[in-house]
């Protein structure tokens, strides 16, 4: 008898006809022997109609309070989806993030876990019940209702397989898998069947909406593995879990960023202290920077670029100008037509060359690389925008076919 | 610094806009020096949503799961009160049933409250904030969410006042008050300004939609005062206390029910335990007798009437017409053309005289009574229906002008 969690996003719970459906797939799998706990997304659109009423109210409305509004929409998906279930004759109980023992912090809206009691729920599964929860919340030490952040319910999800020590955990979303690239843009992206933590993070690093960071980075610590697939169709999915570095391709995945443009420092004093300044400025107003690369220092000065989300770009360029008055910098540019192509694989650490092949790849295509940034399992490239498609196919086809 | 509790229904909270007037009217109280403690309702449709929405999954959907999905309701309510009370610059706590202290006994969809823990709401009042709760949830023993039947959130606020002690409790509704009698029909209906708890739970019995009987129940049980009037307007309202039969009117009011049916026994033997085999056997199937009369025997046979809800009537006469054959009576009959009128009174205690009043204002329209029933503060007869709003505009002209 295995002890199985699952995940349902909202596309999963989006109606009642789609209720049905995955209260038959639970129930399933419990006749199968296994016992069952379900995490599930609110419905659809709920969590934006909701914030949309909020706002009706106030533009800004505060956290504690936005945290109470929008719980309530995975605690309809849960009572829901326990009454489809018990429809069918089996046993449910539906428990809100705070009756299924989570405790978090106080950082309304994106609340950490602190801790989690498994007690309910290990007693509801002895009585033989289908445990669902609501994902995405909990409950403060100030006795609040908190929530997790945007896609916290993957967080919820992973938290309680590793508080259960689950057999198996099972994110169920819209697709497929984790796909080697954007499957819209390259028609022959591929479903990666097993992949690291850390190649995941440094996938949503690099741009791709795959699941919450902060979801993969409690896996990533717990060491929990989990697998994503489909609640549509009965694909294999993709597995994260630790991997082995002979088992993992040498490049997992080929990530395109359109939504990035650059700033660059011209002229600047080459002297300790310089970088901690134009970064710190940065840091100071939450502007995320991405790649840095410095050149050469000539006669005691040097040219410094950046990368940045192209929407923090405006507000990044002013306080560019101020921080190159004050150090004596004559220059300072904007550039938003670029686009970053991002490989990743934890087979690059032991495969030299990888980046040489990257790079040939791009100049036989005759697209200038403008940045390159790299680390153990990444490497990624600014290109000229109109060149980042194109990129993305050829490496894509290198590396992956 | 008095303490008010105050209660809002759905249409007071239906939208943004009445939301925000709401939190204009709770905060100029707050400013007057008062501490403030809120119960909402679930905005205008949404509990009809919500079950709507149960009911395409199932008929019948389980209540545990009912009870936690209709509790949302209420808390969206709170938290969007909460978010505009905040919004004017007020500081609010918005609480679900179970973290305002409210426990309940395991009855799911008609919970009673068993035990109120005020410490978290007087907490949260020390700290000067103005605190709104969800009405119509508790938590139960066994730790799931409970509600507590249709009108609960009346229930929650006499049940906190109660708790609390406070100097006020102000339910707020869409109508100005306790009426005489229903003003569609009578438009010389008056708000009735001082009402006893016993009056209006006669009112709710004899077919006024007033409030929930159990929210009244509650406040004659805990002698808990309080005022029922109108969101949308400053009239003075209804205040329901204890009431000095000398300050009472001999009559408060006229209620006409339209929803009742009548079933006859004829030709009844007239021998012990003969009734209680009939209304046994109805009660043991839930259906509620309103009014009984026997006739004086004749020849050791009676004949017995009772009235009923109409909605019932169907199975009232199905069950009456087994118990007839095995009692040896030998026609029953049913009749669902009857109104019932109903006076009500505290008042009448003292003042000998007023049934035949009632029933020489009734002969002079050339209204025939069919049955009669009476009770210390109550006197209703039974007429044919083409003749109940004419009965009803003749008593309420007598009695109340």
């Amino acid at each position: 008898m295995a002890l199985i969690v699952q995940k349902y996003g909202g596309s999963s719970v989006a109606n009642p006809e789609r209720i049905k459906n995955i209260a038959k797939k639970i129930i399933a799998r419990k006749k199968a022997g296994n016992d069952i706990v379900v995490i599930v997304s609110a419905m659809g659109e709920t969590t934006d109609k909701l914030i949309r009423l909020a706002r009706q109210i106030h533009p800004a409305p505060p956290s504690q309070e936005m945290d109470l509004l929008l719980s309530t929409g995975e605690i309809v998906s849960v009572a829901l989806l326990a009454i489809a279930i018990e429809s069918c004759g089996h046993q449910a109980v539906g428990l809100p993030g705070f009756l299924a023992g989570i405790t978090t912090d106080t950082s309304h809206t994106k609340a950490r876990i602190r801790h989690i009691n498994p007690n309910r729920i290990l007693e509801e599964l002895k009585n033989g019940r289908i445990v669902i929860i609501a994902g995405f919340q909990g409950i403060s030490f100030e006795n609040a209702i908190t929530t997790l952040g945007r896609g916290g319910s993957d967080l919820t999800a992973i938290a309680i397989a590793g508080a259960l020590k689950a057999d198996a955990c099972e994110i169920y979303t819209d697709v497929e898998g984790v796909f080697t690239t954007d499957p819209r843009l390259i028609p022959e992206a591929k479903i990666i069947p097993i992949i690291s933590h850390e190649e995941l993070l440094e996938m949503a690093s690099a741009g791709a909406k795959v699941m919450q960071s902060r979801a993969v980075e409690f896996a990533q610590k717990y060491k929990i593995p989990f697998v994503v697939k489909s609640s549509f169709t009965n694909k294999g999915g993709t597995m994260v879990r630790d991997v082995e570095l002979k088992e993992g391709a040498v490049v997992s995945s080929v990530i395109l960023d359109e939504n990035q443009a650059k700033i660059t420092f011209f002229h600047v004093p080459d002297r300790p202290g310089i970088a901690a300044q134009i970064f710190g400025a940065l840091g100071g107003e939450n502007i995320n920077v991405d790649m840095i690369v410095q050149n050469v220092s000539k006669k005691d000065y040097t040219d410094l670029s950046f990368t940045l989300n192209r929407a923090d770009l405006e507000k990044g360029l002013k306080i560019s100008k101020e921080v190159a008055r004050k150090i004596g910098c004559r220059e300072v540019s904007a550039d938003d037509d670029v686009a970053k192509i991002t490989i990743i694989g934890i087979g690059m650490m032991n495969h030299p060359g990888v980046a040489a092949r990257m790079f040939g790849t791009l100049a036989a295509g005759k697209i200038n690389i403008e940045m390159i940034s790299t680390s153990e399992i990444r490497i990624a490239c600014v290109v000229r925008k109109r060149d980042g498609k194109k990129a993305l196919a050829l490496v894509h086809k290198e590396f992956i076919g």
